[in-house]
């Protein structure tokens, strides 16, 4: 599987965009808000395959509000692109991967996401995304 | 910039080798010790540019025990791929991130490694890396 991005979770999107194309010496291509998530995110291109993702919680109740408050800012996820996210899906939980979801979601980017449980995966939390056709 | 790789620490590399073959559903293609960083490594291939690099501490006190000791398994750190090493260092310490380093070392893959401190590029570990002509 191929990495799509990794997702940094930031309190204040505004001053992590521009620490980031500090970092990256880039400027953002896409920016969103993913009511669904919960999330105000922004893509750079960090290669022709990845991207760095940063994530704001819209809310206090956001994931990433919630893990900003627990773990601080920083790494949040790792997400590998695949072909088909339901075998895939499948494949993982028959090898004892444990889902956080019943089934994939509308993600950022025009993509269907899904996420599998850190303590299952050796401490990093897995997303899986597959654009949507 | 390039995303090279993200390093994940981990505790017994026997062990997160197997796991991390069944999540990326492939076998890893190299392994090493680096005694000038103190890490036994694996490394998978997670799409044409980038890699997932596993580290096990070779001794207590190496920084990936110590991260470990600290913030338990997981993402360790990402890797950005530099054309000229000592002149991104240059362009970033000038935009103001915190080297934890005075010179580039020898890491893993062949490769001359340069860190920067999570505490200046918020809170995520970044490493640049340059192959070894």
């Amino acid at each position: 599987m191929n990495i799509d991005h990794i997702g940094i979770a930031v309190k204040d999107i505004e001053s992590a965009k521009l620490m980031y194309s500090k970092i990256l010496n880039a400027a953002p291509y896409k920016e969103e808000i993913v009511e669904e998530q919960g999330v105000h995110v922004v893509f750079f291109k960090s290669g022709k395959e990845t991207k760095v993702e940063l994530l704001q919680g819209l809310h206090s109740e956001s994931p990433i509000s919630k893990y900003i408050e627990k773990k601080g800012e920083g790494f949040h996820h790792v997400a590998y692109l695949v072909e088909d996210i339901n075998k895939e899906i499948e494949r993982m939980i028959s090898e004892g991967f444990q889902p956080l979801q019943e089934k994939p979601k509308k993600g950022a980017n025009n993509k269907m996401v899904f996420f599998f449980h850190p303590k299952s995966t050796g401490g990093t939390l897995i997303e899986l995304c597959m654009p949507i056709a």
